[in-house]
């Protein structure tokens, strides 16, 4: 065995661990933490979120690396040695480039800022939050100038979520969706009179939804000896191991789609961790390897699986026997057309799958023009609503719905909303390869069997961890980059028949 | 400000949120952490306290100690500052002195002792545990070895759950009670008809044990805004701040004092960690000082206050609104005698006020003796045995309610046991103290009324965290050294009166 690499290994297990363990602490923030454990909650993660990086960036592991570069020739590049050699040596650099000064002063500056956004939210007073936004900008710029040369600002901001991946790619792609989207959602539009979604809304019970969840949660896959499902208010994945990732939901008693989606959708991100390799664990390659493929993964479940006829024909029966009450009297049609209802709206959180890219564009074209400077933050509202009313043909009445609505900008994520789309563009790119190689997938999930599907993508994705790149990832399965036409393609199918367009 | 121990505590606060960080990794690992968790949670663990260790013994700590013990003639021996430089450089000390090596020897040896303890307790087979045993039993002496010269070779041991204590007090401490604990063994067991306990089995619904336990804890005074209350197996209390501080409990439906009194125990102990000045926050002396002290703290309220009649005054009315089927007819008496019951047992976590101390004392004299070499491994069951005959007066027929009862040994913890007795001594001697200094503290119990005696311990002891030397603050409060005259005094009163004698 080489001992370098072992060496390397076991420094990068060190830095895996308190990365994990302040995952956990997260977690157990979100989920049990009494009020009180806020603040040594918060000192607790800044330490351990700072030692990790300062273990990372030391300079033995510097020279682990170089030592291994003179003898990586012998590595073929897939093998497991090669691609840790490469994910790790992209890493060190990145990591290496930020000065700690700036790590520090970006932490505490967001700290305040995502505060003064929760207050700003509340009032609906977006004054309170401009100049935190404008410093959080300010230092981001300055993070982002730490990797020049550059071909766009921007890219060093995406990468840190979407390794590889270029603004001019996502541009070309956002704008060749642009005017179809736009064009769909008017179309569906016109005809809004064809889809009602009131039966969504009634009494549920809890029990009897989180039963319900966790039994499709189960069939597609999710093991619960090695994760488990608690709440919180805004509904995640996390992990702590291969064998150790946890999903939350959050329970609306009076409208089922919130949890029913939410908890598929978590169950999409945990199935991804639970079906990496063990050969990577603890290698900073045991996790998902970005966060648009991530997103693929839950999008996948959530809406290529759970939003299909196919998944319904054969969990509608058992819905019906779970809510007698709400379905008893509704056609299985009714509910895949309810849960499926595309309206323009204010909120990304809330919105479909039309019209949830529009939002996401929105987002990412502001950032853009925030960054170049190009906008000024006093404009931002106003951008905003012009935005809402082009795209989407609404406008927010206030900022609370329009500009404050997302966290990311206050905790410094700038660059990370455009992984939404990505991934639900991949996940179609995606589906679509298995579909292909997959012998009547639809007649499986109809049946509430998802083994194949399941094996497909702990084959063709999970397993591979944080081996290969993105890019990599997507063209050794479709043979191609990523691409928007599948997703409009599927868009347009799946709508014109919903809505008879 | 002094930059020197602006320094220190910075470094010291890094150290203190791992520790922190591994107490919650624990205590979730025992709560809530699927089972597949486990494995990667004994490595995060393992990095977490090693590299707390390796931070903890950096060379740059002992620069920092050593200027500032230059500069500490300022300071009075009462401060903070003084306090911090005390115990950090006895700490620092200790630490530097066990070889790395003996102390991952010593962990991956208790990790494969643990499991074959357990393997061996579930099937009576000591064998299987005894070669595990010599080998924790050859690293401990190892260990106390690294800190000659002392009196005792067991004293090393002792000190670091009991620091400053010497193994000679303990044994002529033990010595003077064990005569006179037998004797009163014996004189109660001649009498044993007096109480029965039979009213304590039945059915006792859970939630209901749970919420007359909260009301209890609240009225004690734990902050359940800085901690909750949660299951596991074996109960006990951590905490990952002075706001946050967790205990555990175990319900059992047919036998009511499990959770009850094992409820207001942990508390005893939350209520230590909660009362501990917010100024010595992440600096380690920010927790109790001994594990003697805290369970002077748990003792005394589970005992001194919960196993006595004022308690029950105020409280077995509600218990009977709580429970009327167990006890609308059962008096206040009896319920008072049946929950002090005492009577020889095998098994130490079940026993009573009277017999407790004697398992203890068996127990630090096996220690003394497999240490000292004059007990051989081969011999401990049979002398286990012949002890139980000999202070008891009841044998186990079997090694798993025997010698094999206990982690402790498994696990390492050599020097331990002695604690729980020191623990009810301090009990004794604080409450008489208090009860000195209180005005008519029994009246205030009976009205439920527990604000001075909170106030007092805050006053004398928690708000200290470890900023004096158990011995130190036992002499500070009681102006003597720990005596267990009042312990047996008060076992003699309290049970002459329930038995008659």
């Amino acid at each position: 065995m080489n001992s370098t690499l072992e060496t390397l290994k076991m420094r990068l297990a060190e830095v895996v661990d308190l990365q994990r363990a302040a995952a956990l602490l997260s977690w157990e923030q979100q989920t049990y933490m009494p009020s009180g454990g806020a603040k040594a909650r918060s000192e607790q993660l800044a330490t351990l979120q700072g030692l990790s990086h300062r273990l990372f960036i030391a300079d033995e592991i510097g020279g682990l690396i170089n030592d291994l570069k003179n003898t990586s020739a012998q590595w073929d590049y897939d093998t497991d040695e090669a691609s840790l050699l490469r994910l790790v040596e992209r890493q060190y650099e990145r990591e290496r480039k930020i000065p700690s000064q700036l790590v520090a002063e970006l932490a505490s500056t967001t700290a305040l800022a995502q505060e003064a956004w929760a207050l700003a939210r509340q009032n609906d007073d977006y004054p309170v939050f401009q100049p935190h936004l404008q410093k959080v900008i300010e230092l981001t710029r300055q993070q982002a100038e730490c990797f020049a040369p550059y071909e766009n600002l921007y890219d060093p901001l995406l990468d840190k979520y979407e390794p590889g991946m270029k603004t001019s790619e996502v541009q070309m792609m956002f704008d060749g969706m642009k005017e179809e989207l736009i064009q769909l959602v008017d179309a569906i539009n016109s005809r809004s009179d064809e889809v009602s979604n009131t039966i969504l809304y009634g009494e549920f019970d809890i029990e009897q939804q989180r039963e319900f969840g966790l039994r499709v949660a189960k069939q597609f896959g999710y093991d619960l000896k090695r994760g488990r499902l608690d709440e919180t208010l805004h509904p995640f994945c996390t992990h702590f191991s291969i064998d150790d990732v946890r999903i939350t939901t959050r329970f609306d008693n009076e409208f089922l789609p919130s949890a029913l989606f939410g908890t598929m959708h978590e169950v999409g991100h945990a199935l991804y961790e639970q079906g990496i390799s063990p050969k990577l664990d603890r290698t900073g390659m045991d996790t998902g390897v970005s966060l648009g493929v991530h997103e693929s993964q839950s999008r996948l479940w959530e809406n290529l699986v759970g939003r299909s006829r196919p998944f319904w024909n054969h969990y509608f029966p058992q819905l019906q026997t779970f809510f007698p009450d709400a379905f008893s009297t509704v056609t299985q049609d009714e509910f895949y057309r309810a849960i499926n209802r595309s309206e323009p709206s204010l909120i990304r959180v809330e919105a479909d799958e039309v019209t949830y890219n529009l939002h996401i564009i929105i987002r990412f074209e502001l950032e853009l023009d925030l960054l170049s400077g190009d906008l000024h933050l006093n404009d931002l509202p106003s951008a905003w609503v012009e935005k809402y009313k082009d795209y989407l043909g609404v406008a927010p009445n206030n900022d609370s719905d329009g500009v404050l609505q997302d966290i990311h900008w206050s905790i410094g994520a700038i660059g990370y909303f455009a992984t939404y789309t990505i991934g639900n563009l991949l996940s179609v790119q995606l589906f679509d390869c298995a579909r292909k190689e997959i012998e009547d997938l639809d007649a499986d999930i109809s049946q509430g069997d998802f083994d194949a599907l399941l094996h497909w993508l702990r084959e063709n994705i999970h397993c591979h961890g944080s081996k290969f790149t993105p890019g990599e990832l997507v063209k050794r399965i479709t043979g191609n980059s990523m691409d928007s036409r599948p997703y409009l393609n599927y868009l347009h199918n799946k709508y014109r028949e919903i809505y008879k367009l």
